[in-house]
């Protein structure tokens, strides 16, 4: 017999079927065991009765995360009996065969059966490939396999192509002190920090393009919205008029996402009391702005035009106020904190620039970037670059690139907000940080 | 006015519009100028009359590649003008307006606009973000964006949830010596070859699980069908009765690819004379029947029981004649050519393991696992591995793993042999090798 899904066995009353998954419950009612069955598909509450004597006796033995097949009829469960907290509440398995796939080893460390488990972040992920099995925190990832392709089709239909672009580059450029150096064969190289250089080259060849990648940050941060390696959703596109093209094509974006993930994730948003809105706009206001709104509202003085973590929180905290938004766009951070290659504003001490907030938090990062060669080169001096140090990236500019600019969009930040996790390391299966190389 | 695709043009007779691009081509008639506009969706020709003086003067200083803008009207071509080789033959633009977006700084070190570049490879990927612009090579990336997205939405299809994994590693384990180590703040650590102890945790887990990502091998080959950074196209399927599971699950998702790939990029394979033929079923042999068919069919004799790069070239050759079938599975590798992991056979110097061929070239590697943690621990021992270095991995089987498997599938290989291109390195993008890590 072949193996078929548990939420299968809604439609199949009276049928004979095999399921296979894992012991999430067993209750010994001295004559009955009840097992709740668990697999991808949902749970199912299974029946052995004494009378199959070996399907009994195994059943006996058989303890939570067990992984084992069944055989049995699947019956409907009276009215009363339903249970709407499984998956196929309104039947049963009863047993006929069990076989045992595979065992626990020892007592289970930590349970995994508790609706919330309480465990700090460290015994977490300590027991990462146990504590995913909850069915809460296997959620979350539910919603990350929707957010990742829900990405790929909006890119996809505003007609940016999928590239893949190397990790491995020769130089740390971007001038960032936070990259990972690698010993490349006899030379030393080093970890992309983003798809940024060669993102750009895709617009000199395609026009838009978007990547779904890993990058590298070694960032000696102790936060809870910092890990070293992360997924970018990342985007570049050309011929632009504006970097308010920018800002519209990504709004556009995270609605077409926030929208589907609201109605796809549906039960999984309802577990976590997480609620996203549809919206149309986002409010933009200028970085220089929000810092006087910072003060007038906050009392809080910063000394150079630039924002920390704290007041991206209180100025999220006005926009809900304000403008009853979840996002919102800062504009025009000054040149000095920007890369060299950010497109300078009509005032050159500012960009065209923007930070994307949400909650609390930057989850993108994006702008204009500067096409004219001449132009890139003297920014780079006035950032203290050589362009000899550039050649490659250089060449790109030199047989007509258009106008363009793009973001780079934080996947893990944007599920973290969006489902309310503490830290963003719960949003990342196996995640990476100072410290933390395992599992 | 609001710059439109010169594809929208074939229906927009009469209209004035914009459009933005790339100088394709310019024919300089004395009284009239011909500008062929190439944009992400296609080429257009346009005509540019002296009246029209401030665009006739742009027109005339315009060289190849400039990035540009054009104001005009769309008019029919009269039928026997009409160029069949454009994208938007029927139409031409008469011009009223030229914006120059980017100039180019020097002559073109290649000539970008011949049908077929005649180049070596290493003029190719050294001016790469300019070659890229031809149009037969442009055409790669657009079926790898295809292959992409197909592989992701059959994955998804069957059950399988997209997972990413971590590509820092403590320590460098699978035993490879192919490892490229990185500066991990105060200590070492190595890039992944694969996601493979992630992907099986993966199962524990959610069951089925798909990633697509960058793997580093640092092999310090010089072929046509190694790169150093790759993209895999990686599965792992739970609670499979035997390997014979994995390889059905494979060949459906090759076929589908390869289903799909021949309808949605007609246009690209057609460019590239290359066919690729609907399939239900891969054949399937034993390595040792391979290696009697190499020895009784080419009097091809192999020392071990392995294949080398020729062989497999030439059972691909014999697939062809012998089943008609551009596909072949290898079967049963011996233990000791096979990692650890991998589940023995009823004879255990065998594996139920699998290379697929495809076109002379393997593209994918995969197998059942081991998933009882004595038998595992027992294997390393034998591969001369210590456990005690595998914790992390190990506490994956302590909680009942299923009996499990999956594939690695090389996103590039596939796309190389597909449309029939002679290196590897012409379907990645920005190909990294022991030599180049430029642009």
């Amino acid at each position: 017999m072949k193996r078929i899904l548990i939420s299968k066995t809604r439609k199949l009353i009276g049928e004979k079927v095999k399921l296979a998954g894992w012991v999430s419950a067993r209750r010994d009612h001295g004559k009955l065991i009840f097992i709740d069955l668990r697999d991808r598909s949902g749970i199912i509450q299974t029946v052995v009765i004494p009378d199959k004597e070996e399907a009994y006796e195994a059943a006996k033995k058989i303890r939570h995360e067990y992984a084992i097949e069944m055989e049995g009829s699947v019956k409907e469960r009276p009215s009363g009996a339903a249970n709407q907290e499984l998956t196929v509440g309104n039947v049963e398995l009863e047993v006929e065969k069990i076989k045992i796939l595979s065992k626990i080893e020892e007592d289970l460390p930590v349970d995994i059966s508790e609706k919330e488990m309480k465990l700090n972040l460290e015994t977490l992920l300590n027991y990462r490939s146990l504590t995913l099995r909850n069915e809460r925190i296997n959620l979350i990832f539910k919603v990350y396999s929707e957010l990742l392709r829900l990405y790929g089709e909006f890119m996809r239909k505003e007609g940016f192509l999928e590239i893949k672009t190397p990790k491995i580059l020769s130089s740390a450029t971007e001038g960032g002190a936070n990259f990972f150096k690698i010993k490349y064969f006899d030379r030393d190289a080093y970890l992309a920090q983003s798809p940024q250089f060669y993102k750009q080259a895709g617009v000199g060849i395609f026009e838009r393009v978007f990547e779904v990648g890993t990058v590298f940050r070694a960032e000696p941060h102790f936060t809870t919205r910092h890990v070293n390696e992360y997924v970018s959703l990342d985007a570049e596109m050309g011929f632009i008029d504006s970097f308010e093209d920018i800002m519209n094509q990504l709004e556009k974006t995270v609605s077409f996402m926030f929208g589907s993930i609201k109605e796809n994730c549906a039960k999984e948003l309802e577990n976590y009391g997480a609620e996203i809105s549809g919206f149309k706009t986002i409010p933009r206001i200028k970085l220089t702005e929000a810092l006087s709104v910072l003060e007038n509202k906050f009392g809080k003085k910063t000394e150079k035009i630039d924002i920390d973590p704290e007041g991206e929180r209180m100025i999220c905290e006005w926009a809900k106020k304000e403008y009853n938004s979840d996002l919102i766009f800062l504009t025009h951070y000054p040149s000095n904190i920007r890369p060299f290659y950010t497109m300078p504003s009509a005032d050159p001490q500012y960009t065209e620039s923007f930070d994307l907030l949400f909650r609390g938090v930057e989850i993108a990062t994006g702008g204009q970037r500067i096409h004219d060669l001449s132009q890139l080169k003297e920014n780079m001096k006035k950032h203290k670059f050589n362009p000899e140090d550039f050649k490659s990236y250089l060449d790109i500019f030199r047989y007509g690139m258009p106008p363009h600019g793009g973001w780079g969009l934080g996947s893990e930040r944007m599920l973290q907000k969006i489902l309310g996790l503490k830290s963003i390391k719960e949003a990342v299966l196996f995640p990476r940080d100072v410290k933390r190389l395992a599992p």
